[in-house]
């Protein structure tokens, strides 16, 4: 059954959502991914996100980009924790995707990652999983020595450049 | 009948949203007015959207701040105009409400107006509804023409301070 | 005879433009595309705006970029809806465009679609229309369930990829 | 024993911050609240980053102002869930905070609310950890219920004054 | 006779605009101050511009807010230089002003001067007509000196408080 | 003799410069064209700027990118008028130049054109000129003329696209 | 003998500019504090930063507000180390003041603090100085110690707040 | 015996981090070159930023983008001076990386310099190092000296294209 629900409101946005699937399959975590747009398939989203929890999902990504409304939509009906990728446009870089997804009002948060950050989309939903399933504990800590250990490996290799 | 739906996502709008609902009645156009949040009343909106052109109205008018969604999830359900009105916030002046509705998706426009511009959302509205009632066309020539004095007044007020 | 006048500033606005054009036809509504700027074409302009109501024009676009003034003069003269697309730069990705539409005084607006938002321009104009020829009411629930459709298909071609 | 740390980078970010706090109590989420500076503290922090999951802390929320380190610098240290929170400031109303806390590298996200956006890191807690203390989803559930109403006896409110 | 024409686009932008009209009356430079907004009194506006050289003026300086095509349009009908005063608004500390001041399109320029530097487009105008007119060049570089010696005064009063 | 003075910061803002230049033939008004930057030729843009006007110089470009000094340092030496050219950087598309050379102190006026505006620099140079040689004045109102031609024949072309 | 020099644009830059006076003082450095306008007193300012290394000057601090061309001029003149202080202004809170100072062309660098940030160009003129004057560096690092006892006495009062 | 430290986020901002080393080298300055990432090395960044002056370094260099938290960090750790290299972003520029460097709070310094400018960080440590070490003085006129050559000589380049 699937835990985490990946929502793109464009397939455009799949470039960069994919970085996101690889991380929750690297941590051997099921997801549905689905291209479904808050402003295009209304009610398909409100189905979506009123159905969400009762459908055993935990955690839900939503990427959009310019006036990007999917993820606070859907956080305005669930209950869940709704992670929200602003994707980068043409307009500042992304500006106003990141300023439509992180400003939300009060009462209806949506946690936002960095721009195109997909790959930190799907950390943290693994992060917030890792609290009611602590073999992903292990697994969180174990990718993040590799991470420190991929850094120093390209210091080697920068030594190595520098001689 | 009401014509012109204005909606709010917050009361907090409301000082600014006054200045659109005094432009409707001096061009004395129905309209209803509701406080519905995009983000606490998903239920309502979506219904209120739904339903809106078999009650009669022929355009809607979002004011909100912030990450602004509700004119957009509106213009997302109905086919009528749908027009927004941008709520200046502590965040660049607004920049953050400014995106989140101008930017829309093609196939999805929301008319967007000045920052704060709620009398210019009523103008618009006016102008839009004149194109079936013709005497609001009127109006508006005349409302043109007592601008154009007003402006005039000023500049003779201006040239007395120089004097 | 024409119902939509399409202004833009330079043929260098063309490409944009088009995406607008073709949204017109695609709704059988009657249109003149012309090349007017604010700033090379004053006296045009000034009387294209000021006689275009009389020619039978009721709804009337303008596409700009950098200090994009046109759509904001057409406004100052007619009392028709005008909407304002600003063009994409290489500042800002077009916030010259952007400010210099949407950000009109109290009592002149213009309805501003997305930076290079040409195609909603045109749905804009439609929606408007619609209020007086209904047919156009029909066309625009039917263009409107169209892109529910196109969404769910690249859906499922999104689904395909991930097998 | 405390669930959630509330770490703010200086006193002056307490007025935001003890809207989370109340939030917090609300669910009656236990919770510590400290003031450790990123880059005056920096030995404390690391010692608090690293040892927080061992003492029994679930989630981190970390607020801080322009150059805002803090919440990037502890999520480099542990795998816990953190919530960044940026405090608004006179520059760009904030952005400086903003853009330091959400624009993290691939790997180490940091979930960022909106500017000043306290009770809105309050709820993000609760939610990651309902997915792990299923009566929190309860209260969940009733909080947002109120959200609603409150909008809704705003309406009211703002009807009367429209008689 | 006037040889300096002084637009503003509002009353409101007189208490900024007063400083270059001090200016002016320092230089003992024949001026005429008008309130002629660009978007209410277009035909004035207009007429104004084409007439301007004729009547005398040698420069026109322009000053308005926001959207603020006053300057821009001034330019597309005279051949005289004209100097834009961008006014500071609640956008991004006028922004919008500057901007669509500023991005004048190829072959019609507005020679900008800082967000409210009423003053300086004050100078900038007497620098222009001291090309013709020598007693200005000789006032100039009294009035650079003025500027020079000030700032020292400053410095001695600086000095003092340190003691 | 060199009547306008074209100074560019660094010779990689010389294909920006040219379009200025080009201008500046156009009108037969001579000019002297150099490469100073005030960061690397303190010594030498100082002499520069104190010796212009003894030289027959009456108007001085000065183009610049990033940290764009160079005009505002001519402007605080010589008396004559400055216009800015900002260089279009990677940075927000020029901001830097483009406020570097904008926003100058009262006193010290700097006539800012667009941002890579280079042929509106030579336009306003020439403009300021007229005052004084008033055959400058036939051929702004001929160059007036031609844009305007240009614009409708672009126009015709647009229109043979639509056919 | 100084060995600071701090210079300030406008005494109005004075009251930020003190809070890097008490630091050189609580230091025991020297310092000499001017008024110098780069645009109203360029021979002087010229000569000020010609003259100061073989006055004994080691350090030079400019701030500078708006087009704040003050540090990077020194720079241009100097081989001192030149740290460059943004006041903030009206205009995005600085934004103009801080690429002014910090957007430095290659080969002539400003070591740019925060906006406002004068506390700090105190500090880091003393870990300048420090590399030479060895005695500095024991008072840097128990300066740097009351900082942070000064961050944990504050915690200790919002413990007792939040008892 | 490393005189200067250059560490950077990533290997990603080697080539632009280069420009810093070939200046260290023209000068002959010591240095070591490090990749330490300040959120997936803490440790080690951590250990490198304690011991740093103990093993001789005198001056730290700390390149970054996004939520460039490493050269703040590292000035939290040590007294050393700290110079910030932010690196370019496809977020308006690096606007991201300069922030999170330069708005470092008081008492913790990060002497900033331009987005990618490493050939000017890299000026900085030698006109820094040059207070304890006269010889690099001499270097740094002879520098400054080849610099206003090396414009002067494409001052001669620019007039041969426009003889």
């Amino acid at each position: 059954m699937a835990k985490v629900a990946v929502i793109m409101g464009s397939d455009s946005d799949f470039d960069v959502v994919k970085k996101c699937l690889i991380i929750l399959e690297k941590f051997k975590v099921d997801y549905e991914a689905e291209v479904i747009s808050a402003h295009r398939n209304p009610d398909k989203l409100f189905q979506y996100a009123k159905t969400a929890m009762d459908r055993g999902i935990e955690v839900i990504i939503g990427a959009a980009g310019k006036a990007a409304h999917l993820p606070g939509v859907i956080a305005g009906i669930t209950t869940l924790p709704v992670i929200g990728i602003p994707i980068q446009t043409s307009f500042q870089g992304g500006l106003d995707s990141l300023l439509s997804i992180v400003q939300m009002p009060a009462g209806v948060p949506v946690a936002t990652v960095a721009v195109n950050g997909a790959e930190n989309a799907g950390i943290l939903a693994v992060q917030i999983l890792a609290g009611k399933y602590p073999d992903l504990r292990d697994e969180l800590i174990a990718y993040k020595q590799r991470l420190n250990e991929e850094v120093q490996e390209k210091n080697v290799r920068v030594h190595e450049l520098l001689k």
